[in-house]
Order: structure tokens, then C-alpha cells, then sequence
């Protein structure tokens, strides 16, 4: 490869060579409260599923004692944990998880702020007037955005009865986004994806998945389970998800990480 | 939050801002020549394994047709498709999965090229003349990188048995880092990760593992089965490594994603 070539590179990604040498130059830093910021949750079969059964499974194949090497086998559904939900999740013939290209897994996000309501009412959802809220305080949500929802609801995720919230008739009831809100998301600010601190983009009690659904037939993607999102800023950071790309898949695990 | 707060953030990453102003104006750059490039390997069955016997499994647990949602199962063991090697995968009481901090996840990478050899000896190794003559033609690989070995081993990857390269003895045969190599990059470079375009950051033929042994007992990772190392330039790139944080993992899937 010429120094031309090189050079020309560089100057066009001086964004890249910046990000490279905050994260090189303050490791410190970079993982406290400026810098990176890890919206994961570690995956186990304590996390809560969706629907109770399918949680991540686990057995330890090999270890050092015995193989020289320590290794652990897992069987998880692709929607447990952190994780995307492909077009194709809820639209036939919509996209696969491999098929979700890079420059749409690196996105700006903005973080819709509804945990006082959520509070007091877990089937309250994102609405339009939450949107023109959030614009008026913190301008406008840029084209081919990632719009978060922070309910608070990360602090029930040790609890997986309190996360999914069911009631004596087996309904779940916790904040998700609103038709509206997704419809006006994608037809007016023509967002890249959803995501929600969460089991599911809809709020616990919809029957009928409309968000999904409108989501997913516009060719764009979900996120759920996105943990420590009351410690991104409501604008100006970049969320890089990581999905795993398994073949067919209807979404799959993501190591979710932003940079504030 | 205040405009002062968020000015200041804005300030301090402007190169994050750069980078998602990249991604999000040129989406077809992004994911062509310049821009962003998957270094990933769609997970699959049919993607070779280590050991033969431990490929990818899945079932397709719920289809739109029946269920009004599609979704499969995976069973994995953590060292299958492009993936990490945390430092507990070789080294008693190393650091697991999710234990790897996200500014060790994000980082500038280096692409050692050995392929011409390569191409006439699958036993050759990255030695530290290679390593030498690197810095003498790029410059000096900087502190904290992520070294990538390419040798062309993804031309094989559509054929298990060429891309372990199992001889008539069992014996494997493909390209990886040598000891030496991989001593003074810890040492003298201070190194963050090995990476490599193989089943392996050692050689098929070792049976002592020596390298993943002095990388992972000096507490640094490897990534295995990297994709289009062949697109990537010998420096300026960051990498973005996507590990899933499986709970006491050895290891496990990664989304990686290059910024050239």
C-alpha cells in the first residue's frame, strides 16, 4: 500500500484516528464517565427472557485441568439478552442479521428520557409529544438516528418477575414505544432503529407487536435489553452495536458499546 | 442536561461526532473501499471448527406463519466463527469475557502481511523480522495495538478440511503468530491483542500453544477467523471488536468491525 494512499485515508478518517487515540491515549477514562460506555448486559441463564424458558443455557466442555484449555458451550434463542431484532424478526422476507451492513450498526443516538412517568404507570409509552418534548429541549433528532428509550428499568433486571413485570393473569406490563412515535420516527426524522432498556420495543401489554411490526416492515432494526442508559447523554454520542451475524438470523446477541 | 455540559462533551469527542457524521453522509462509502469494513464471518454450520464436531448448531424455534414472530436457537461452543480468546481461556484465574473493558475493545490496528509465504508454507509463523521489516516500511506500531496476522487463509474458509489443513496424520496445518513474535510485541510494544485470519493465534501444527499461552498469561486477547484482512491497510485502521459478554467466558463471538 503507497504513503499516498495511506495519507489519503487518513485525512478522511481523521474521525477514526481521533477515536483511536482518545481510547489509546485515557484507557482510564475512556471507560468511566466520559469516553466508552458499555450498554451491555453480561449474558447469563439468570438474565430474564421474554418469555419464561427461554433462557440462556450453559455447560463447560473443556478446562484447563483436564483439556489445557477452558472453554463453555452455550444455546441461547437470538432474542435473549442485548440483542437486535432483524426486519426479519416480524416481516417476511425482511433482512437477516448478516444483512444489517456496518454503516447501520454505528449510529448517532439520542436518548428519550420517560422513567418519571414509567414510574408510576409501566405501560406508559414514547409518544409523539415526548419527541417534540425531547427536540425542544435538545434539538433536532438527526436523520438515520438510533432513538434509545430510558425507562429505568434496568434496575429491576436482577429481578426477572419485576422486569417482565406479570400480573396474576400472566400479563406483562413495561414501557416500550408507541405506534405513533415509531411512525413519526421513521416517516419524519427516518431513523436507523429502536431501542429500549427492555424486553421489548412494544410495552409489555400490547397484543398485536404494531411497533414491531411498523418497525420492522420499514426495513429497520430493534434493540433490546440496552443496559446504563441513564448514563448516556441525551444527544452527541455514537452507538456502535455489535451483532452477532448468525446466519438467517432473526437478530442475535450485540455487544452494544457507546461513545459519549 | 445542560447545553454547557453537553458542549463540553461535544468538544472533548469530536471525533466521535466525525466518525458518525462519516457513517451517517456517505452510507455507500461506508461500507465500500473507504469507511467502515466488516471483519466478520457469518456464523453458520458450515463455518470450519477447531475441532470437528464442534460446529455451530440451530433450530428454527418460531416461524411468522405459526407464531407471528421468527426466531432461532444456537448452540455454540465460545470459540467458533470469528471470535475472542479472553486471557481465562489458557490461563488460570485470567480475566473472562465480560471482564474485558471496552477501551480494550477499540483499538488502532496493525496487519502484518505473510501471505506470499504463507502461500508456499502453511507452517510459517509471523516472526519478529516480519515484525521488523513492518515498522521499517509503515512505521512503529504503536503502544496498545491490536496486531493482525494476514496470510489469505480466508480463501479456504468455504472448506474445513483446506482451511485446517489436517494432513494424512491428523496433524493441522495453517499460518499463526510464533512465540518470539509475540513476546516482543508484549514486550516492546506493549500490545493489546493478537488477531488472525486462522482457527488460531498459534500455528495448526503447535501442540504446546505457546503463543496463545504467553498472551493470554500476560493478560492480553486474541481474535480468531478475522475476515477481509486483505482490505484493511497496514495501519491507520481502528478496529471495533464486538465480544459478547458471556458470563464466565472463555471467549466468545465478536462482531468486528474495522474504520480504515
Amino acid at each position: 500500500m503507497c504513503t499516498q494512499t495511506l495519507s489519503r485515508r487518513a485525512a478522511l478518517f481523521g474521525g477514526a484516528a481521533a477515536v483511536a487515540s482518545v481510547a489509546v491515549a485515557t484507557p482510564a477514562a475512556a471507560s468511566g464517565r466520559r469516553g466508552l460506555l458499555d450498554l451491555t448486559y453480561p449474558l447469563g441463564p439468570a438474565f430474564p427472557a421474554f418469555s419464561p424458558g427461554e433462557e440462556a443455557a450453559l455447560r463447560t466442555v473443556a478446562t484447563i485441568a483436564d483439556d489445557g484449555y477452558y472453554m463453555q458451550e452455550w444455546t441461547t434463542v437470538e432474542h435473549i439478552g442485548t440483542h437486535v431484532d432483524a426486519p426479519v424478526h416480524f416481516t417476511a422476507g425482511g433482512r437477516t442479521a448478516p444483512e444489517l451492513r456496518p454503516d447501520e450498526l454505528i449510529r448517532p443516538a439520542v436518548v428519550v428520557d420517560i422513567a418519571r412517568r414509567a414510574r408510576h404507570d409501566a405501560d406508559t409509552v414514547v409518544t409523539v409529544d415526548d419527541l417534540r418534548a425531547y427536540e425542544r429541549r435538545y434539538g433536532r433528532i438527526p436523520d438515520g438516528a438510533a432513538v434509545l428509550m430510558y425507562s429505568g428499568w434496568g434496575a429491576k433486571a436482577g429481578d426477572p418477575n419485576a422486569y417482565r413485570g406479570t400480573d396474576a393473569q400472566g400479563t406483562l406490563h413495561f414501557p416500550g414505544f408507541g405506534l405513533d412515535a415509531c411512525e413519526w420516527l421513521l416517516r419524519h426524522r427516518r431513523i436507523r432503529s429502536l431501542g429500549v432498556d427492555t424486553l421489548s420495543i412494544d410495552p409489555g401489554v400490547s397484543e398485536s407487536f404494531e411497533t414491531h411490526l411498523a418497525l420492522t416492515g420499514a426495513d429497520r432494526y430493534g434493540v433490546e435489553n440496552l443496559a446504563n442508559l441513564d448514563r448516556l447523554p441525551p444527544s452527541g454520542a455514537t452507538v456502535f452495536v455489535g451483532l452477532i451475524p448468525y446466519e438467517e438470523g432473526s437478530g442475535g446477541q450485540a455487544r452494544v458499546i457507546a461513545m459519549r
